[in-house]
């Protein structure tokens, strides 16, 4: 199958490598807005070849956008009305923006959304890795308004990889995100801001920090240009979460001031309830 | 050199582990509260016998404290009083409340304040990993009131496993592990508590969650029984740096409110400049 991948980044490189890798995609043409990126592309082998928006999308078959969130709004439609009979996916990290601006798309049942859930705190073609992906999961989001066949080709694709797959709607979808993704982004922004500011007073700061802070803050090197347009189109879930973030810190602040170091210690047990979620 | 440690646990069984395999511990006592914990010691050969506290002192030229901070502050006075010309080290997270209690011992100059920075979310015998302390930074502090025999002996140990030695004062000390290490750790048990919450309402929010949500409540694993003597102890450096992490949340959520993304980007590329400190 021949595969245009619009965005050629962390994940559309990613992505690129694995399907290419596996059989999937017999030939991968690159599609990004700048030049030098699919000129990396190239040379790292990520993509075969490197087209125009509309040559690119004309010549596949499974047409991919993987570019941050807001380039979509406008690319989406764009790329629906130039596909006769293709498959057009994105792989976005927020969704409900997105799908309301191309429910009435008469080509609408020929795309798919989808979210494969994996990605690094690195982003451009040289952030690209083989098996980001791999027993991950990969959701499908409002699947019923797509065609049969366009879903079909979907799972087909994250099923090589191999992914396991999951449906939900469009609420659903981006109010789970901000729990398990853009919460974890936001807490790691402010931690590596709370303590590079007290390295301004105090110098050396870092000289101590070992494996516990360096994974809390990892997030924190994540690129503002994925990130803010995720935050935009997914402000009122983040505010839910980021408003109840705050209230459990300002609980552990009250019980520190109250010196209830047993209330606290019950909480910490609870916490400890996150060892049946991660191994 | 014979090497006694009381408390065999993460830090601990570790520590064992790398002395023995470097030639700097030719024979290893383990002091434990819980026989089992002696016993499991035992059968992972991380001790090459188990005593009673009196007489585990006794036999050796090295005692080294590895037990949580709250017993910690009956237990150094108690080993300072059977102590003749042995080198005695603790390995605990904080440092204010413990010195304070032996400044006045006859035997302080025996005594070098130590903190390895290293550890895991994982804690018991069964926890000891080898390796745990490689190229990691070990602080002494307030070295210059132990006697220079007794922390060139220490220097020694830290030097063979290798790690990179650092001097701080006991308010130092406390105020930067605040900011490196446990706010990591009240983060962690925070966002782990809001997740686990919605978790309760909404259920299979975790199948979503990847690689990201995984890093930054990783910590949330880890032991009250460990944290909570640390967080009492070092209750008023973590209460200021708690207030600093709250308030960069607040400034974040506000920014979210006045849909002020400028500024919200500005900030995230000031974050990133963790890049700098952490590879």
């Amino acid at each position: 199958m021949t595969v245009a991948i619009i965005g050629i980044g962390l994940i559309g490189g990613s992505l690129a490598i694995t399907l290419k890798e596996n059989g999937f995609a017999g030939h991968i043409i690159g599609i990004d807005a700048s030049q030098e990126n699919l000129d990396k592309a190239i040379r790292r082998r990520l993509i075969d070849e490197d087209m125009p928006l509309d040559e690119g999308v004309k010549a596949a078959e499974l047409i991919i956008l993987a570019t941050p969130v807001d380039a979509m709004l406008t690319l989406l439609p764009q790329v629906l009305d130039l596909v006769e009979d293709q498959v057009v996916i994105d792989v976005g990290s927020t969704k409900a923006e997105l799908l309301n601006t191309v429910d009435m798309h008469p080509k609408r049942g020929q795309y798919v959304a989808t979210h494969p859930m994996a990605g690094t705190e690195f982003s451009g073609p040289e952030a690209a890795i083989p098996n980001l992906f791999d027993h991950k999961c990969a959701v499908l989001i409002d699947a019923d308004r797509s065609a049969p066949d366009a879903v079909k080709t979907v799972q087909k694709m994250y099923e090589s990889i191999p992914m396991t797959i999951v449906e939900l709607d469009r609420e659903a979808h981006d109010l789970h995100s901000a729990y398990v993704s853009h919460i974890s982004h936001i807490s790691s922004f402010a931690l590596a801001l709370t303590v590079l500011e007290k390295e301004r007073d105090e110098g050396r700061i870092f000289e101590l920090a070992s494996g516990g802070f360096s994974s809390t803050v990892r997030l924190a090197k994540s690129s503002p240009n994925m990130w803010i347009p995720i935050f935009r189109q997914n402000r009122d879930h983040v505010l839910d979460v980021l408003d109840e973030h705050i209230n459990q810190l300002a609980r552990f602040r009250s019980l520190l001031i109250k010196k209830d170091f047993d209330t606290f210690y019950q909480l910490i047990a609870q916490a400890n309830d996150i060892k049946r979620i991660l191994r």
